[in-house]
């Protein structure tokens, strides 16, 4: 590898400042440290996380640094490793995700990769893969098939896995039980295939936009409920179509009124609410006798997969027709189009917007 | 049976309205409809939720209705059945208990059994056993030993119940797990018993009554911790002293501020907290975070027993000495000095008062 152990100047596109589109620079990337790679990214989505981070950052509850590359769902090849990482060898595929308590912006040692002029340039949960190339801790990748495609399974990377797994892992779907799914982005969709694969004999796909219901209904939804249809609150439109609420509840939404909407839907006894959407800074109410009449509120994170093992699964699932990805794609874009993407999402056009590195 | 049919007249504590004390009244009680059983009470437990039912009736988000007869964990014999009614024949001794979604106050067909100069008096929580008789449906009854002593095994109707299953049912401790437990009345200091018959290693008891410690560490806590002890929220002082919270948290006093620190007492991942103290009237704070980084918060009822088969096994195991009962009987008084035991359960100086109304 002629770039091994040297510096690599690529195009990113950097957040400088809130609030504000993102600008696409030629930011140098370090070589990896002890226990990191570095990975020439060939594909990413883009998550609503990542316009979170952006455009909702002064309402963060802990700090989110500036300047900063987002993106933590990609996937590319491993240009080169670091000492200790024995997993991983060039040239291989891979697919970067974030982890749970990754310090802010920052790898392991407390210093980010990616820099601007000399500038350090934090990176979005541990990744940052709005860039050409970045580095990333060993433990925030898998090793992929090499025939996998990557403009597809970037998107295992986050919100499918996170919502195909806030399914069948945190809420263990039975077959035959009756489920709602709350938001219909791509978390949402994901939790309604999870539903469908865990063979749930009613699956109730909830969103304000109903043009989101065709394809609710082509990734499994039996009905779908527009809030906005009813004066009454949603719960109480589910609490009757069900004959006293779902066995299993998913806020795919991040919004704390959502959460106690998907929690009253469910029966009482035995029912199980999961939060799959993200949400860092928000509270939720819970009427504490919705809790003693036997519901449960859980939460996940990345589908409760343990990622370096599952991932690689997914993707073969993919790969064998078990699992949908390419639905989920409304939109491609090179990475000078980046900004494009946020205008998709927060139009509601898009499920996910796939960009392209290179 | 002379009485089987008959109208018995029989004395009761009736609460005439709210916060007032409760009256020694010569009350009739109605024989048993069909699915319902007459029992001559011989025993009772006082509750928390039997002071609430009267002292915070104004809080009450439902209808509370007076004039009442409180009293919902009682044990007795079955005096005379009605129609339907097959497992039960008179001469057997019973335990009592309240279900989930019992109507207030009254029984299946809408009315209560007891009255007084013909006015209805409502029954708490479809029991009402602070009455020499009283009538409950057959399916808030458990037959049990014909050798089990009553004035202790009632108090398997509710609180003891609660607090042990909460541990091993709802909780699911596991050996060598960590645990805490807030509040150290019956519901609490039950559920340090079942953490301790799951064998968990680490058993936390907190509560703001430092008196209440020494029964905590006999029923088998490891460490006691008074949060007035302490400048900084309880949670982190858990935190710190575990390392990052506990497997599970129980919260027993039913305050949603409670129920908040308990929740945030458990660590990230795989942390549980049951809420086993009653409110009917609170709503919690949840921050959503706490959820999505894979906590659980869950409810139980009556801790998840199957209260008519799980009962008169937990009988059992008080006869053969796998469960401690007498040790949270701190008071015992008749019928007619009941209102000593609020006064008991005030100050903090009774774990459980047993009424006994012979």
């Amino acid at each position: 590898m002629p770039t091994r152990g040297q510096v690599i100047r690529c195009k990113a596109a950097v957040a400088w400042e809130p609030k504000k589109p993102l600008s696409i620079e030629d930011v140098d990337v370090a070589p990896p440290k002890a226990h990191e790679v570095r990975i020439k990214v060939i594909a990413t989505g883009m998550c609503h996380t990542d316009w979170e981070y952006l455009y909702q950052a002064g309402k963060a509850t802990r700090l989110r640094p500036f300047p900063l590359v987002l993106g933590h769902e990609g996937a590319g090849i491993v240009e080169s490793v670091g000492p200790g990482v024995t997993k991983f060898s060039p040239v291989r595929r891979a697919c970067c995700f974030h982890r749970a308590n990754t310090q802010v912006g920052v790898m392991a040692d407390g210093t980010s990769r990616i820099s601007y002029m000399g500038q350090q340039v934090y990176q979005c949960l541990g990744v940052g893969s709005f860039s050409q190339y970045t580095v990333v801790s060993d433990i925030s990748l898998a090793k992929i098939s090499r025939e996998a495609p990557l403009d597809k399974v970037c998107l295992l990377g986050c919100g499918v896995s996170t919502g195909y797994g806030a399914a069948v892992n945190a809420c263990k779907v039975e077959k035959g039980s009756s489920c709602a799914v709350f938001g219909l982005g791509a978390v949402g969709l994901a939790a309604v295939m999870g539903c469908r694969a865990a063979e749930a004999k009613r699956i109730i796909a909830v969103d304000v936009n109903p043009d989101k219901f065709e394809k609710a209904q082509m990734f499994g939804a039996t009905d779908c409920v527009n809030p906005k249809d009813h004066s009454r609150p949603i719960q109480e439109v589910l609490l009757e179509m069900t004959g006293g609420g779902v066995d299993y509840a998913l806020e795919c939404v991040g919004s704390p009124a959502v959460m106690t909407a998907a929690l009253e839907s469910t029966t009482d006894g035995w029912g199980t609410c999961v939060i799959a959407g993200w949400t860092e800074t928000e509270t939720m109410s819970v009427v504490v006798e919705k809790i003693l009449m036997g519901r449960n509120l859980k939460g996940t994170y990345f589908g409760d997969w343990k990622s370096v093992e599952s991932v690689p699964k997914l993707v073969d699932d993919y790969m064998n027709n078990k699992l949908k990805l390419d639905e989920f794609i409304t939109h491609n874009l090179p990475l000078d189009q980046i900004n494009r993407a946020f205008e998709y999402m927060k139009s509601g056009e898009s499920i996910r917007t796939v960009i392209s590195l290179w």
